[in-house]
């Protein structure tokens, strides 16, 4: 029987840096989890363990760790990028730097407290090879919730369809979102910020028939609200709240009392890409592979 | 062999409410996850299985969603006050009820749109018997760091000692902190409010010289705020931020660059009381129960 | 205004050790999670920052590692013991170290790989003071199902009950059971496979009336199989498995389709002692605190 | 600005079935947790709201547990096909189906106690489309350790590098494993186990000088075993247990006290194929999409 390698990467996965910059008395913080991934000539270590063209898991979370002394961190999309080039060299042929950031918020006005803001985490990447580089950006845990202005009716129905339509529900999801910029530069945290209202925005403003139409006018949004952006991803669970029956109670509930139910969960995920955009190349490449 | 029952007690967990709140087009939002546990005379349920004495924990969350409706939910303090009154009847001579709010934050000035808006949950818990009633507040996931003003030295030493002194360290908690009143009746939502931010402000200005002085601090601190307390408890896992040895790199690094390290972690617990504070009683039984 | 320190115990949580023995080419594991609380002579580091009483839980950890090789490991709650005894000195005045234990079983006859057994962890926990040591052993994830043999009738009904009397249901739970010995001694790992036998059995031998039947039964199993232990503790979630209603699909469903839900869950909890039994000072303490 | 939809999915995810056979008194159990994901005509739900193609994911949840009671559920690759193929009808052109089995283990030889066997979850998934149909097996949260016979050293080195080298090593992971089947049909379960044994096999006695080359040895073990098997994907954490510096106490450490790290954590993936194997077409489409 003949077997062979196929696609491979490998790298330190989930290196926890806090930076702290201290402008006199007054500091601030980067709070950054990052995970390397490279590829290249590493036919050699999987068939026989010959480990000359393997760069150490560890030589990489040292690296993460000296980097942020180095230069300034930046924006998280910047410090993956300056890391993934680094990391393209020898037989190591393209790099995979994601990174999560978790937010600080200062105390009042206090020069050196801070309180983690919210459970939302930003998101970037950034995949570096010969060929150039190209950045993610996104945002993971932004929890979103609509009381009314949603509906769902007019489905499909087969022998399985027991579900009533509705004129008004509850909508809440959990929003995973990526997008890939056109370009590897750019004003980072400004366009961040931008996508992220956008997304928040499109959410809260559109009138809702099913989690699909709201999922595409969030991309949609994001795309017109920043021009850098070639396409944006979307995974929203639909996180269901069914309206509790209190008739047995003598009670009416007019989607005012709800349970929020855990699982199973709706899962709606789509791309929302500009014409004309750029190839996306490996961006999407999948990390971790499974 | 003679083996009796002990303490024991049973109900519903986690039943998870969202209330909403319809006041002309303009909504607002109580997303309570809530605990019921049933104490009393349960002996023939536990030697024989007769379930005379036993009601179901399915009518228990029933009752949780039926009194949403029933009533205004209010603080949540005082919906698991309606509730733990509620249970004591006939056979059940104490009710524990415990309450998780996540906190929803409008979008913009939207009238229905929310997102979450922090990862922190504030905590309440009745426990009502004939006795009377007793009400704990409390607070969980409130992470705070200071990036310096935090020192440990003057320790105690013993040979498997290796730990050097540090005049200027991260510190960094993850609180939990539950306090009790002295009355069952109060400005639930203000109280909160103001034990809150004398944690936060505590942790920030006292310069530290152990966890256990800012953990001291912060539990005096809601006690000056808020005369209606009458005892803090805290848990402060202490979350180590380690200084990287930059030195091979040919680097300094003066408590600039951390590794933020998930475990083994210090655990530093304590409780500061209002002398002449009026007895526990059941308040702090634990649940559950391991 | 007046404020004191009340109850309050500090340590190293959660100290993940892995301990290899060589006994020539075959080789053998323990694999420990190790937490430690120590409880003395601290009033002034709370209110000064006076570090003079407090050995640092960087020492604790040290000493689990130190430990670790100074002397067999042995069973969870012999390792337990040793360390909680040697902590109390000087101002220490108590200690608690807390073990959980993840199982490993050999591959076939490997002499030196290993496969995780089981999602079960051991448990075992020492209490040790001047008064004398305590020990705890006990069970956490121990996940039991009966697809029959479990009934739920004969129930208190209020206004808020709706739920039908059943006489065969799904009965699931997983277990989290705590036994205190009644010496500090003995033989540790027949005792607990003795204790873990007892329960499965009386789980899945006793026809069920209610959850609190079987708790109750599970423990007075393991005061008769076991001489030695004094108390069992058990908390058992209802993991609720529904039967779905098939009916709309003109399907029947007799006890044969199940959706097996997260939340809410019953949660059953109690105490089943042995008359007579030493009283339990200090084991029973709540670690961690909140 | 013009737009336009990309990839798309959605459907239920997690059903949570637990299926009871009753032989007589003699009962058995699948344990399936179910994911849909479907695609095909959906442009108008996502850019006008129209729901006329959509099959509510109510629906298919209801689709899960009626079609376990319509025919015997079988392996989790055969109950995967089966909704599958339904699911692929008009507007819908792709079926995937992902189920995680949880093993169940009977009590001794009780007709219907069970106690879930270990940690470990089978995986099976099936993408059915118009040119036929792909069938994956897998399996997570296999947890395994080499406590020798593994090294590393010859690596790679930069200026970052300060990882010394290691000719005797503790090597674990908790395997993440994915294997697709040339054709959509055969034994489950018998390739089940047979590809689990040599996954475990591979690792118990390959000599690793690398956990890719570990890998590597286990994907061809995969395919050695199982002519059936076309690729396999491996996606293995290394589980860093660093040997503990216990020389400031006065005590050696031959590798036998190791500290068991959580994070960062190296990450070692890779694909192993059969050469002349068939083209995976969708097989390995994301899921979830982010």
């Amino acid at each position: 029987m003949a077997s062979r390698l196929g696609v491979n990467q490998y790298g330190k996965a989930e290196t926890h840096l806090v930076r702290v910059y201290r402008d006199g008395d007054v500091h601030s913080l980067r709070d950054l989890t990052v995970s390397v991934a490279l590829a290249g000539d590493l036919e050699a270590v999987h068939l026989t363990g010959d480990n000359a063209n393997v760069l150490p898991t560890d030589t990489q979370k040292n690296t993460v760790y000296a980097f942020a002394k180095e230069a300034p961190v930046g924006a998280p999309e910047a410090f993956a990028l300056r890391l993934a080039r680094h990391f393209v060299t020898g037989p190591i042929r393209r790099a995979r730097v994601e990174v999560y950031e978790t937010m600080w918020a200062r105390v009042n006005a206090h020069p050196h407290a801070f309180t983690q803001a919210s459970g939302e985490r930003r998101f970037a990447a950034a995949v570096s090879e010969a060929g150039g580089d190209r950045v993610l950006s996104g945002i993971a845990d932004l929890v979103l919730l609509k009381s009314t202005g949603s509906e769902f009716s007019g489905f499909e129905r087969d022998r399985y369809t027991t579900l009533a339509e509705t004129r008004d529900r509850v909508l809440a999801t959990a929003v995973t979102a990526r997008w890939r910029h056109a370009a590897a530069n750019g004003d980072w945290d400004e366009s961040f910020a931008g996508a992220r209202r956008a997304l928040i925005e499109a959410f809260a403003f559109t009138h809702s028939l099913s989690l699909q139409q709201t999922l595409y006018a969030m991309g949609r949004a994001v795309l017109e609200a920043r021009g850098e952006v070639a396409e944006v991803r979307l995974s929203l669970p639909n996180r269901h709240h069914f309206v509790v029956d209190l008739a047995p109670f003598g009670l009416e509930n007019a989607n005012e009392v709800f349970h929020a139910d855990d699982r199973p969960y709706g899962l709606i995920e789509g791309v929302v890409e500009r014409e004309g955009a750029p190839d996306p190349g490996p961006a999407w490449a999948p990390y971790p592979l499974l």
